[in-house]
């Protein structure tokens, strides 16, 4: 397995350096033809689809997962308008990002460059297959790509695809690769690419990113657990807090940016917990209190320590009633994973005094955690949300994609 | 060893929350504190380095080591001129990086902020304590310095010397924290301090580097091996080529930006390898040459393809004749490590060629390798130079010391 993948690496090498001198136009231009041989070869594409499917019905797979495997005429349209959504986003790669002349009259630019060689392994969804090495080949990266067990008919076929359309547009076919081997072995002999793969993006469960930051030698972009907080200050607007909160738990409980905990000042928590809860019994979530919270709230379960260190990613949402706004910020530091985390508040120095105190990838005042997202921040598609501080926190665009380079041009100076 | 660490790394988190709330007016006096502190103690400091440096002596430790080692008055007060350098950089927290309203309203802005909290594992130099810790105190970060056995006493002092005086200042003095045990456990305690420690960054040889890249769970930031080369085009000015090659290898060859390869193509080689060669002699410099090479300066060693490899850190240097750019960019594409690389030449469109294939942190056109450093590249002092292409690349100024946090002004806005 190894060998196998260290001469994709070399190969993904070469091709890297290729799309590395590669103009704008002819990365678009290859971005055009995958777009065109999606939706030409969709019959193709949906037929291997079917075959995982059927395999994931077979093995007793739940609705949810077949559901995120399974791709219809309508969600390749999707998918290809996706495609070309990529290619109208500005391209990153040649950007002067900083530049000086020195008192020796030496130039020194600072100039965006692709990253090299992007490893990514990810588990289900077959779209993600196309997404990862759209972004990739847009930032003149090559990839190597990992998808899970499930998805490898739809996977392969999809690779293929865009290899085809790759080439056709004149770029090497291995700007974008598959590891069709799905064991364990493959993914670990991944993490060991060191000097062949320049950064391995793990997206999927927890416990897939766990492993590939604690295995692997090649550097690591971590994507990540949400356990996000909305506080409903004492001066919040009850109304806006019970639609934030409503709209961060419920619009969609799976993803990293949903709501898990509410935190309430006391002050407010008899006015507003009631308020809130007959908002969130329309979608039917469980809350789980703390005691002051069950004790304005009767009948609702209790929330064990646990709870406020769990990422439900489900109807479900811890309840805890502080008494300032110190108490919620030191909660979100002690229980939180500093994804996204959110205040309700009419107050200016409460405000600012949450925004500068909070240690988060994002933090909002007065605005749901769900916009925790390239497209919501205006930079464009992404490949999954860093929760880690360095090269990338937060959404990943393709800005994230692309490294700089230090270009000096001088006359003669020495030093 | 892991519970110890484990404490240290609770104190250093409870710390970066502090000082990433300090403005920059108290961060600097506590910068001005530690100075004026290094100053004053200096008979302190230097009875302790000469306790190290009489131990070093006992062990046998060779002369440049001990050289590395020694503090002196004068270098005392080179140390703390430094400090007061590193308190007239700009501050880089609180920058707003980039910031957009959206269409719903929502302003986003980018800012920086600290990472949080530093290790750094590093060996004999106790300048570097202090270097370290400075420049972690300016960006608002918590550090954990774990130095070399050799400069155990120096370093405790050192460290005890700047946290009295970080206190004086009013700050934490868990803002620099010095681990005291220099065993390798230590070390590997370190690299598994995931969650304590935002980034690791290893500092010292290879084999210190090599160990934390391959067994870090904690981020790291990889300084480097530098195999750097000067490349001399058909075209280039001779005489321009020899004063650039001369520095490059001899300014100071035990750096990471000095050159250790010379490429020249075949047009030139005759009329340049002897004149390269002239300048070389005064220092001594021993050349190792490739077959065409040693055609024309009879007499030099034979380079073997290892010797293309290494960073002689040293008076050697290798030497190969090259048929075109092309197969000088080759070269260095298999035989670089990517740090800083150059070509001399009077073609504009060698330089572009050049500029654009090489891949590496710096590319120069006419100028010595030297430069790659932060100070040269008017980013100020620095924490290394990265080899890698992840966060940071070429010289780790503050700016790389941050991380961004989206701040998100919101007026109710759900998705």
């Amino acid at each position: 397995m190894m060998v196998e993948l260290t001469e994709m690496g070399l190969r993904a090498r070469a091709a890297a350096r290729q799309l590395g001198c590669a103009p704008s136009a002819l990365r678009d231009a290859a971005l055009e033809a995958i777009a065109a041989a999606l939706l030409e070869r969709q019959p193709e594409i949906l037929r291997a689809n079917q075959a995982d499917v059927s395999k994931a019905a077979q093995n007793g797979i739940g609705e949810v997962m077949i559901d995120r495997l399974s791709l219809t005429a309508d969600r390749i349209k999707d998918i290809a308008a996706a495609v070309r959504d990529v290619i109208r986003l500005p391209d990153p790669v040649g950007v002067v990002a900083a530049g000086i002349t020195r008192p020796n009259g030496m130039r020194v630019l600072r100039t965006r460059v692709p990253l090299g060689v992007i490893g990514m392994i990810y588990e289900s969804r077959p779209n993600v297959t196309v997404d990862a090495a759209v972004l990739c080949l847009k930032s003149g990266n090559a990839c190597i790509l990992r998808g899970g067990k499930e998805a490898i008919e739809s996977n392969t076929v999809l690779a293929e695809v865009m290899q085809e359309a790759v080439a056709s547009a004149g770029l090497p076919r291995d700007a974008i690769q598959l590891v069709t081997d799905t064991s364990h072995d493959s993914a670990t002999a991944m993490m060991r690419l060191y000097g062949y793969i320049d950064v391995l993006i793990p997206r999927g469960s927890s416990r897939l990113i766990e492993a590939v930051v604690k295995n692997s030698i090649v550097p690591v972009i971590e994507t990540g657990t949400g356990n996000c907080h909305v506080y409903v200050d004492e001066s919040a607007d009850l109304g806006m807090a019970a639609d934030i909160i409503f709209n961060a738990k419920t619009s969609r409980p799976s993803v990293c940016n949903a709501a898990e905990t509410l935190l309430v000042h006391r002050a407010v928590a008899a006015a507003f917990l009631p308020l809130a809860k007959a908002r969130l019994d329309q979608k039917g979530v469980e809350l789980r209190g703390c005691p002051e919270a069950r004790a304005i709230l009767p009948g609702i379960r209790e929330a064990v320590e646990e709870d406020f260190y769990t990422e439900f990613l489900d109807y479900i949402l811890a309840v805890k009633v502080v008494g300032s706004l110190e108490e919620a910020t030191a909660h979100i530091a002690q229980y939180g994973t500093r994804h996204s985390e959110a205040i309700v508040t009419e107050s200016y120095a409460a405000a600012e005094q949450f925004m500068q105190q909070v240690d988060a990838a994002a933090v909002y005042v007065n605005a749901s955690t769900r916009f925790t997202d390239g497209g919501e921040f205006g930079m464009g598609a992404e490949m999954g949300i860093s929760n880690q501080k360095l090269h990338a926190r937060g959404p990943i665009g393709l800005e994230e994609l692309t490294t700089t380079k230090f270009q000096i041009y001088g006359s003669g100076q020495i030093r």
